[in-house]
């Protein structure tokens, strides 16, 4: 069925979807009928029109500047680090950091031709003289290009910044130590913590 | 982001679609752009105009009879009798399959309160007479349902067609002894077939 391949096609180049769940999303979505079908339209199409990215932080917002960028009562002398719009959602998630962020838009990998100039830097130091940061916190991916990344921008920022942080790495609560890597396991050591409760 | 969650709720009644699951999607259909996230809204919207339940075999289809109701190079002298209508597809992809097909709409289970007379079952005998069936394979899963099912149906059909048959139960290919269940095991032992090539 034509349609029905159509559909198909659309689904398969979201992130995880392959043939077979692109299938069985298909015919979970002709079974719940025309009500839902045209819910699930409308809020798709409205997506992209409703989120935009704010020319400040680089984020996803409903206005531009975001949320975050027009809130007073948020922090604006500390600010966040990251790599992608979606990881501010991880991170408002968790209820923990009341400052403001930055997206890099990337990480540093020279091998894909992602230069230092790729990623938003510049905006990141006009905000930090601008908005008065005293610390930035780099919240990158424990990756290689996210350390690569994360000790230029150390460099770059020292005597622009009062601190420079980064968010702990160590064994997540709730691991077992099996599935925890060497590495992280070396580190988790070398940068062990006073205990408290 | 008020959009955003409520596009997530409807993703979430999808089947195997969780928070996160739905928020990667989400964030994938934003960052595709506007022209992706319209295409896909149209298509989700036409998929329940499109694909109509046949009045006559129960399956799917673009017409009412179906295309392959209305097929008429297709063999109406077997019938494959399936308990939902994506599994037509399911069948046609494997192309083996030229005859005709009956959806029941479910299986017998009367502790969930589904009867025979809740099934297509009057519609399958009315077709048996009618289009002249002389073999009925029976191709409802391997589940306890399934098997009752199959159990009834096949003495319902007693003296109605020539032939009962059923899909050959067994290991399928590919597959490692360690994870086939014992009793598909025994069943492949009791249901031994003579080797050929």
């Amino acid at each position: 069925m034509e349609q029905f391949e159509k559909l198909k096609s659309l689904l398969k180049q979201l992130p995880g979807i392959g043939e077979k769940t692109a299938e069985r999303l298909i015919f979970a979505i002709i079974s719940k009928g025309g009500e839902y079908s045209k819910n699930l339209s409308d809020e798709v199409r409205i997506i992209n029109e409703a989120v935009k990215i704010c020319s400040n932080c680089g984020g996803y917002g409903e206005t531009d500047p975001c949320e975050i960028c027009s809130d007073h009562r948020r922090d604006s002398s500390v600010m966040m680090v990251l790599e992608r719009p979606r990881d501010v959602f991880i991170f408002e998630k968790s209820k923990r950091f009341r400052g403001k962020y930055h997206i890099l838009g990337g990480l540093i990998s020279p091998i894909d031709g992602v230069t230092p100039d790729k990623l938003s830097i510049d905006a990141l130091l006009e905000r930090v003289s601008k908005e008065g940061v005293g610390e930035i916190i780099l919240s990158l991916p424990p990756t290689t290009e996210g350390e690569t990344t994360s000790i230029y921008l150390s460099r770059l920022l020292e005597g622009r910044v009062k601190t420079v942080s980064t968010i702990a790495r160590g064994v997540p609560f709730g691991s077992d130590f099996e599935f925890i890597d060497d590495y992280t396991l070396q580190r988790s050591i070398d940068k062990r913590q006073k205990w408290s409760e």
